[in-house]
């Protein structure tokens, strides 16, 4: 029997195992919803195969305009080929309507346009509760330093061009999102690309005509089945076959 | 009867007529196609209709990212009201793959990926057929200087990556794209703003699987309807109703 392979990391969404080749990653998509840190959860069936077909369709969108990103190639249903990154212990948001804690925070209504898209910081640290932070912390702490940052800002600002874009097509406003940046190396060069994934759990997305939900906060809010929100996402991308109208019986391994 | 409205200038594809309100004009788009440097002349039922409302919908998208642009609002099946703009008198071209000119001067064949999106200027002069002109030209003749065009490359890119985005979203590639650039003035502050129109008139839109045309391409070298073609970006994008197979009976005014 072959050695199980090792397993790197185990988040809440998603599992990494050591890769095929140095410098890789093999990227596991669970089908575990959790919420408001971890206090809320459950097992949505078919969400770990839906975002690992749609974070391979935006990084490969992402990689065709030279945005750089972890993604190599999706290996089966729920795991895809990943570069090897050092991750920045941070999450960077992009806002580009008023949603979730900067509604709480700034007393602003969900929707309510920004007057630009807004770039802010996470520290990623679950004990904590992931907690808004300055850059001023994130230099002083040396998670980033200022050169990094404005690389990071650049490559969130081009990641939300290209999202709003793929997104008005299709009819969905891209209220903000989430992505994660890795370091990597060529020889003594780091460079900063775009990691983790890029999926309705990292993004929030309301139907331009209705508002209606199609993200997690469908989930975090018990407003329906997350499923059907993330396949219509799917379905409206191209990403799922047009017959897969119920995954269930045609996508689940 | 109300005097006839004041023409300020009529171009190949479209007329501009004095707008309702100071600082303002209505932009009239014509069924004309021309190519070649209007070597190649037809009148195409319903480009004009088409067209405008594209340019409405890729326009309105920008505005929705803070992409400074000069449309106000849709008047009509044909016409829409724009800011006046001082134009610059350059096209703005942006490249992700070969085709067309690049091709030719540079021996690419046609889809080849370009190593990064390129930007390029022609100078707007039909009597010379738009040469291709390098920066030191450009600034050389005062058409700009060299803060207006790092501003120009700048809005160009963020462009880029929009329309990349919206087209990726519905499984059409941006092989390249011409923009115009037009200055306003709020005071003495002096602003470049997206001018012109977007179309598949001012774009190179390649099906992603077949690589089938749809754009002018398809008038240039007799590749079938060019209604049917840009139609077919129209539907693709919902910018027309779904029952609006055939627009000839619903939408020409």
């Amino acid at each position: 029997m072959a050695p199980r392979r090792k397993k790197i990391y185990e988040g809440k969404a998603k599992v990494l195992y050591e890769g095929p080749e140095p410098g890789t990653l093999v990227q596991y998509f669970k089908d575990d919803a959790t919420a408001f840190n971890a206090q809320k959860k459950a097992t949505i069936e078919g969400k770990g195969v839906l975002n690992n077909r749609l974070s391979e369709y935006f990084m490969t969108g992402l990689t065709n305009i030279g945005v750089p990103n972890h993604f190599i190639r999706r290996l089966n249903m729920r795991e895809q080929l990943i570069r090897q990154v050092e991750i920045v212990p941070l999450e960077v948001i992009v806002r580009n309507f008023a949603a979730g804690s900067i509604s709480k925070r700034l007393g602003l209504e969900e929707g309510t346009p920004l007057p630009r898209p807004i770039v802010e910081y996470s520290y990623k640290n679950d004990a904590l509760g992931d907690p808004l932070v300055p850059e001023e912390y994130i230099i002083a702490f040396g998670w980033a330093n200022q050169q990094d940052l404005d690389d990071i800002v650049s490559l969130a600002l081009r990641v939300n061009d290209f999202l709003s874009g793929v997104f008005y097509g299709v009819g969905i406003k891209l209220i903000d999102f989430k992505i994660e940046i890795g370091r990597v190396w060529d020889g003594d060069f780091m460079r900063l690309i775009v990691a983790d994934e890029i999926s309705p759990d990292s993004c929030r997305l309301w139907d331009i005509k209705t508002n209606q939900k199609l993200d997690k906060d469908v989930f975090r809010r018990d407003l329906g089945s997350l499923t059907d929100a993330y396949s219509e996402v799917a379905r409206r991308l191209g990403v799922l076959p047009t017959n897969a109208t119920n995954i269930k019986p045609t996508l689940i391994n």
